[in-house]
C-alpha cells in the first residue's frame, strides 16, 4: 500500500517539472530531468542526510515511473491544460505524502524529534527547489505568494512526530499527520491564508 | 592509463569554469572555485549518491590539476581566445569519459541497469550544471542551443550499460559507449541537431 | 569550550539569512530556512563529503539555536537595523571558526593535507553560497565587491594544516588559523583589498 502512494508522489512531482519549465526552452531530456529532481530530489537530499544511499536507487521503478510521467506530460501538455484546482490538491497530496514519510524514516534510523521534523519539511519540499532552481527562478516555496506551504508541511509533521512520541508505530500518526498538512494546504490555497513577510521595498542592509 | 584519461577529463573539465565566468565579474577565487565545480563536480554527486567518500577526496592529484588548469586558463584567456571547435572536442570528450566511467563505478558497486544509466548521465552534466548555478544562469544542458548534449550521454551509456550486460568487464565495452557519445555530440554540433523544445512563448500554466 | 564557540558561529551565519532576504518578499518560514542553510549549510557539505552524517543532526541544539535567531531577526530588523561593521566583524568571526573547524574536522577523519584546505574553505563559505543561490542571486561570495572573503579562508587554513603537520594537536594552531583569517578578512573590507578580476565586458567565448 505505501509503496503504491509513493509510486503515486513520485508520479505527481514529476508532473510539475515539465509544467514549471513551460516557456522556458527546456529541451525533452531537461524536462525528463526537471521531472525527476522534483520527484526525487527531496527524498534523496533526506537520503544523503541520514547516510544511507537515496531510496530510488535500489530499485529502477521510481525512475522509470517519474520519466514516464514527465514524457507523457510533454506531450499532453502541448494540447490539454490541465485545470489549477487539480495540479494543486495533486501537489499538496504529495506534500504530504513525501513530509510524513520524511520524518518517519527519519525517526527510524534514530534521528531526534526536532531532526526529524527538520528532515520531513526537507523531503517534501526540496525537489521543488531544485526544480525553480534549474529554471532559474527564486523557489516558490519562499514566496509569499504560494501561500503556507512548507508550513503546512511543518504543521503537519510536528503532529505526526508528537503523536509518534505517544503511541510509537501507530499507523493512525502517519494519517493523521498528512491529514493535517493536506487540509492546512487546501484551506490556504482556498482563502488565501499567508505568512507574514520579511522586507517591503526598503527593508535593511544586504549582508556584506 | 585510465588514471591519465581522468586528469585530462578533470583538466577540460576545469577549462570550462574560467571561461564560463567570462564577463560576470568574478575574481580569481572564484574562478578556481567554478572549475573545480565543473571538474569533480559529476564525479561527487555520483560518489554521494553510491555513498562512497568522492574520488579525489582520497588523493591531492584531482585538485591540483583542477586549480593548475583554472590559473593557466584565468592569465591565458587575457591575451589568448581559443578557437571554440577545439573546447567543444575537449568538452565532448570530457563528457563521453565522465559519463561512461560514473555509469562503470555505479555498476561496479551494485547498482542496477536502469539506475547505473541515471548516475552516467549525471556524472557527466552535473559539473557543468552547478557552474552555471553559480554564476546564475540557467543551466545550458538544458537548453535547446546546445545541441543533444544530455542524450548523446544517454544514448553512449545505454549502450555501454547494454554490453556490460552482455560481457561484463569487458574493455571494448566502454569504448564503444564513448565512442557513440563522443559521435553523437560532435555530430549534433556538426549539423545542430537538437530535440523538441518544451513550449514557446505561451505553454500551459505554471504549477502552484 | 568549541561547543559554546560552534554554537556562536551558528547563530552568526543564521542572522545573515534574513538580512539577504531582504526586499526578496520572503515569508517567516523562508526566512528561517534561509538562516539554516547559511548556518549549517557548509558544514553538512563537508560532511557529506566526509561520509558521515551532519553534525546538527545528532543533537537538535543547533536548529533550535539557528531558527531562533532567524525569527529573533525576523521581527527586529523591522524596527532596528544593525550597523554594518557589527554585523561583518560577526560574519568574519564565522568564516574563520568554521573555516578551521571543518579542516580540522577533515584531518581527523584522514583527509590529506591539500584536501583538508579545500574542506576548510567549503566549510567557511558553502553556507553563504546556497543562501544566496536560493535567493537567486550570482555568490557574493565569487564576486570582486566583498574583497577577500574565500581568500582570507583560504589563507588561515593552510597556515592551520601546515601548523598541524608539524606540531599535530596543538591548540594554538586552530588559533593560528582563524587569526590569521579574522585579520586578512578585517583588513580586506578596512583598505578594501579585491583579487583581480576575470573580465569586463568583454571577455572571451562562452562554452558551449
Amino acid at each position: 500500500m505505501l509503496v503504491y502512494l509513493e509510486h503515486f508522489a513520485v508520479a505527481v512531482g514529476a508532473i510539475s517539472g515539465p509544467l514549471a519549465a513551460g516557456g522556458k526552452r527546456v529541451d525533452l531530456f531537461g524536462v525528463i530531468a526537471l521531472a525527476l529532481v522534483s520527484a526525487v530530489g527531496g527524498g534523496t537530499v533526506r537520503d544523503l542526510l541520514l547516510n544511507v544511499r537515496p531510496f530510488w536507487l535500489e530499485r529502477s521503478e521510481f525512475i522509470l515511473n517519474g520519466s514516464l510521467a514527465a514524457v507523457v506530460v510533454f506531450f499532453l501538455a502541448r494540447r490539454w491544460h490541465p485545470p489549477r484546482w487539480l495540479l494543486e490538491i495533486a501537489d499538496a497530496f504529495g506534500l504530504a505524502l513525501f513530509t510524513v514519510i520524511g520524518a518517519a524514516k527519519a525517526l527510524q534510523l534514530g534521528v531526534g524529534g526536532v531532526n526529524a521534523v527538520v528532515m520531513g519539511v526537507v523531503t517534501g519540499v526540496a525537489g521543488g527547489i531544485f526544480r525553480d532552481l534549474l529554471i532559474g527562478e527564486i523557489p516558490l516555496v519562499f514566496r509569499k505568494e504560494i501561500y503556507l506551504y512548507a508550513t503546512a508541511a511543518f504543521c503537519g509533521v510536528v503532529l505526526f512526530v508528537a503523536l509518534e512520541s505517544l503511541a510509537p508505530g501507530e499507523n493512525l500518526n502517519r494519517l493523521a499527520g498528512m491529514g493535517l498538512c493536506l487540509s492546512l494546504r487546501l484551506a490556504a490555497i482556498r482563502w488565501k491564508i499567508a505568512l507574514p513577510v520579511y522586507g517591503g521595498e526598503d527593508d535593511g542592509p544586504r549582508r556584506p
